[in-house]
């Protein structure tokens, strides 16, 4: 034995096919050094302070400004061209902005004025601190309808109002603090585990469920369930016939129909994406117009959102509270809101920068997110994120740069200050058409459809959310789907495949003999690969399936009078790790082969398998013959091994 | 493209180094065939049917009597010579049993004679159904430890035996049905999460608490704390200093050190086991004497057992109860306590059959000892399993078959009819003393220091269930000991090891430069292998950190001014799956290098993952030249390839 490694044997020169690599330990490390680069790889994979190296102690100081405050990268450099870009996408973005601000906040059972508010401060905030240049920032559906339910559960706004606002702007400080704190800890990987599979099932529940909600709404119904499931909700609407409202109904099919037609041509040809993003504020004019001049023939027929205070963001930060019975339900809330809203913002970041070819940090966006959820806590705001409707609307419209948002947040406060006499006779009808159309764009038949053709089990995942969140509730729903997909994980080791190797004739490569026709068995060997770690989980497993395997071979030879079956070769080059169970496995799996009088050899361990079989002593009982690189080497040579010397 | 396989290129005979093996495509099979070969991997990888393939009618039946009762397997073949062996080691263990019965009821906080019935019935019954030829079966410390105290925190057997009593036996049918439905439904795998890792620790754990039990009687203390965690415990015994007893603790650590050191002569003597196995009956023996001899002089100051009916086990089964407020309580116990006897029984049985190189079925075990638990439960049994102590003495004595356990359940039949008064005088001090010599085997301080050796991560695991259970609950520190299981294999998915492959010179071999030191990169190449599947958990990571490696080769060129980059090759081969997240960030992955003029390459997926791009229509986007099957092959092509053509 070497220092750096396990001398397996001699190189031996006159014989070219019996040239024999050996297998080499990885490079020595202390436990310290491993720790380090272990905590490095799983909090700094994208290794933050790179662009530090090399550079003065000012270039520092301007480098980590600039990483705090992004505004300081791209604000020095702005211009009156990107002003021009931004100033027209903002504009638009308000035009979509405002009715939703005011829909989304009913689905909360927030003030429809929240909705107002929180489109306000958080994207002045988010400009400063954040790092996409198209992000669309404001209350995003999903957030609202989960803050909703959750905290409908507890309070009724009807009945306590102040309590109600009190428990939602503590959640949405607790949503802040906990996105905040996942960047700065560099937990960001936890919203991975919301898989693509689960959140296309999730949002499709989701939608449905805030459709549902709608129809209270777009039917005129007074006595509405407060539940949020599929089953409480379609039995409240048909006790309610006799509440329907026949001008209600007219009035926001028609409306549901031109936002649906409109956002059908936008969807068809991208160029046109102001039609589908000025419609909604078009329909609201429309219809309060509408109802202004109709409103004595209509009578109450057409129930509308009523008179709105007029004026800036009242500060909040008072009505927060950190202890009381409300406070386990105000975290809670904020937690799943939190995580939901993340996953929104960061998944629209990522995309949007792909699109342009610029780099999203996932942590410090989410330091970005929660400051602005934490600042916006205190100024009568809700949870808000980079909502995905706004952000590709505000990305067709041509956004440069986050002042697109400062200009958006102008003309909300605009509205606030002077406009919100004209809401008076919108009507709420409206409101739940702009939601539907806004949230049917979650319901993604054709990825459910390709999850099904590429993947059962990830289809088996995004049917668990979506049946999870419909039936039974949102954060319910969720744990399914975070559930089903770990499962798969765990699934995928604890029953890995194994594989019977052959050799591809006239070359040195061994493959799958059931995938590869043109490779056959060699006579006397039995080649296995294993396609996973060797942990716990699979240790019995794969200890009685590969002496099935050799059971399984005996026999066949015994069918077909082969040559005896004397060596087991282990090719271990897709085992990625393995644990002391694994260990004990493969020390187990050697004695149960020696009492058949069969060898057994293991090939090219990767370098964490190499280390731990060394440091648990079983490569001694190897000897110097039980390790190789490749198939090929220990064919060769354990077979001229057998011959009889000359 | 063929019906069978992707077809690359085109073999290019003329030039040696550019031989193009095709990658195939596994053979096509329909989804009803693919569910089908993955639920019988998951739930049938023994191929249970195997033996009664190519039989007649007549010998299946045979066969599958045999299977389901063991017995008819042995004891037609039954002999004079296996009964002797089998009567000796028979009554060895009866001599463990009797004191380890009585001493393990107390611990469950069961009447004595609780544990002497639970060391008739059960034995027979898995005799008769059990397929290990040494399990010596009867109850256990940790499985009797668990139900103490699950069910002492629900209702006192001082206040209340009778009930006790009744949860008891209602546990205990629970744990029967949850074992023997594991078995049916073929979910033995589950036992598997407790790695032994998590089993060292929590063995370790439980051992502690139970040893620090046992000083009430070793100490004589009247007022014991209820409570089993180590820090009320600990103030339990020096709150009642004035209530240690001088003649216990005299007494206590004579027998003790006398129980200590025959444990101690048989471990390092296998063949005096013996010494260890008669030792615990002789002390009691010894001790209820001296206890009778003396008990005028000692007054009160030695606690005995007292006076135990004599008879047969009463049936029980009208002591079951299926409703009422203790039914969740006595379902929980029967869980946790049926897995726990489940895994140590499992083991073991395991562990002597593989030293005689015989197989035991799992899930046919779990029923066996399934049926013995809701068997005893009728008869007032509590739960039971084949325990590690009583099969190594039985082992050991030279059992041969399941007989050596009815000798012992005859023997605990005599006893129980005519020698209970006996036990009248039978101090507790001395079952204390048993006890804690049985438990104290269970810290295996060599397997903790072997953990920290080989995987520190396993350490952690250990560590974690040991600190659970001395510190908060036997069920939370089992929990919290899977849960850092599980956690591990998340965290190897989420952040799996990349390398760097360089070419070994005159081979064909590319290995990791930083292990193999004769490896050198190929100019132009960056060749990187991804030591995990492609999942939603590490698709984000993936992505950046392979863009990372290929910033800083660029970098690493500039500086040394070496060829441009022009390729990336992705070496699949220990991918060993893929999902749709990971699907779509091999898409993007290959945008993003397209944009850096770099072509991407993918090395030999394995089948399943083959199957998956095929599905997805990726593979269409890397066109003929972006799949091969080794890397060398994918070097010599693509670099010919550059060269200006003749």
């Amino acid at each position: 034995m070497t220092s750096n490694g396990v001398e397996i044997a001699i190189t031996i020169p006159s014989s070219e096919v019996a040239v024999h690599h050996r297998v080499c330990m990885p490079p020595e490390k202390t436990n310290l050094q491993k720790l380090r680069h272990w905590l490095s790889e799983i909090f700094f994979p994208d290794d933050p302070l790179h662009k530090f190296k090399n550079q003065t102690w000012i270039n520092k100081f301007v480098i980590g400004l600039q990483y705090v405050f992004p505004i300081f990268q791209w604000g020095p450099n702005y211009s009156f061209a990107l002003l021009r870009s931004d100033f027209i996408s903002g504009l638009t973005i308000a035009s979509l902005a405002i009715p939703q601000g005011i829909s989304y906040a009913k689905l909360a059972n927030l003030p429809p004025i929240t909705g107002l508010y929180s489109s306000f401060v958080p994207p002045l905030v988010y400009s400063v601190l954040g790092s996409s240049k198209h992000l669309g920032v404001g209350p995003a559906s999903i957030a609202s309808l989960v803050m909703g339910t959750m905290l409908s559960e507890e309070v009724s706004f009807a009945n306590e109002p102040k309590l109600y606002l009190q428990l939602a702007f503590t959640a949405t400080f607790f949503a802040g603090v906990f996105q905040a704190s996942l960047g700065v800890f560099r937990l960001g990987f936890i919203i991975d585990f919301l898989s693509k599979a689960t959140l296309v099932g999730f949002m499709a529940g989701a939608a449905v469920i805030v459709s549902l909600q709608q129809l209270k709404a777009l039917l005129g119904i007074v006595h509405f369930t407060s539940k949020m499931q599929i089953v409480p909700v379609l039995t409240s609407i048909f006790k309610h016939i006799d509440e329907w409202s026949w001008q209600t109904i007219v009035m926001g099919v028609c409306f549901l129909g031109l936002l649906l037609f409109t956002r059908h041509i936008s969807i068809r040809n991208p160029r046109l994406f102001w039609i589908s993003a000025a419609c909604p504020l078009a329909s609201v004019v429309l219809s309060t117009l509408l109802v202004f001049l109709l409103k004595s023939k209509l009578g109450g027929g057409i129930r509308t959102i009523g008179q709105l205070p007029k004026g800036l963001n009242p500060p909040s930060s008072k009505m927060l509270f950190f202890n009381g019975p409300f406070l386990a339900v105000a975290i809670k809330t904020g937690i799943v809101t939190g995580i939901l809203s993340l996953t929104e913002g960061i998944a629209v970041g990522r995309t949007f920068a792909a699109l342009q070819n610029y780099q999203v940090d996932g942590n410090k966006e989410m330091m970005a997110i929660g400051f602005m959820n934490m600042a916006g806590s205190c100024c009568s705001c809700y949870v808000t994120t980079g909502s995905f409707s706004r952000s590709a609307v505000n990305y067709n419209a041509g956004a440069k740069t986050l002042a697109s948002n400062v200009v958006m947040a102008a003309t909300v406060l605009i509205t606030l200050l002077f406009l919100m006499p004209l809401f008076q006779y919108t009507p709420n009808v409206i409101l739940a058409a702009i939601i539907v159309t806004a949230v049917i764009g979650l319901i993604d038949f054709q990825a459910a459809i390709r999850l099904w053709i590429v993947d059962k089990l990830d289809f088996a995942a995004c049917l668990a959310s979506f049946l999870g969140v419909l039936f039974i509730s949102v954060p319910v729903g969720l744990a399914i789907a975070v559930g089903v997909s770990v499962f798969k994980i765990l699934l995928h080791v604890t029953r890995p495949k194994t594989l019977v190797l052959g050799n591809i004739s006239g070359t040195q490569i061994y493959h799958d003999i059931t995938r590869y026709k043109e490779a056959f068995r060699v006579p006397s060997f039995l080649i296995l690969a294993v396609e996973a770690p060797f942990y716990f989980a699979n240790a019995t497993y794969l200890q009685e399936r590969i002496l099935r395997w050799v059971q399984e071979e005996e026999e066949r030879i015994q069918e077909v009078n082969g040559a005896n079956l004397k060596c087991i070769i282990l090719d271990m080059t897709a085992v990625t790790a393995i644990d002391t169970s694994g260990i004990d496995m493969v020390c187990e799996l050697r004695k149960a082969l020696e009492k058949r009088s069969l060898k057994l050899v293991l090939i090219n361990p990767v370098s964490s398998v190499m280390e731990k079989l060394q440091h648990s002593k079983i490569l001694e009982g190897f000897g110097l013959e039980g390790l190789y690189l490749t198939v090929g080497e220990a064919v060769a040579e354990i077979s001229s091994s057998w011959k009889p010397k000359p």
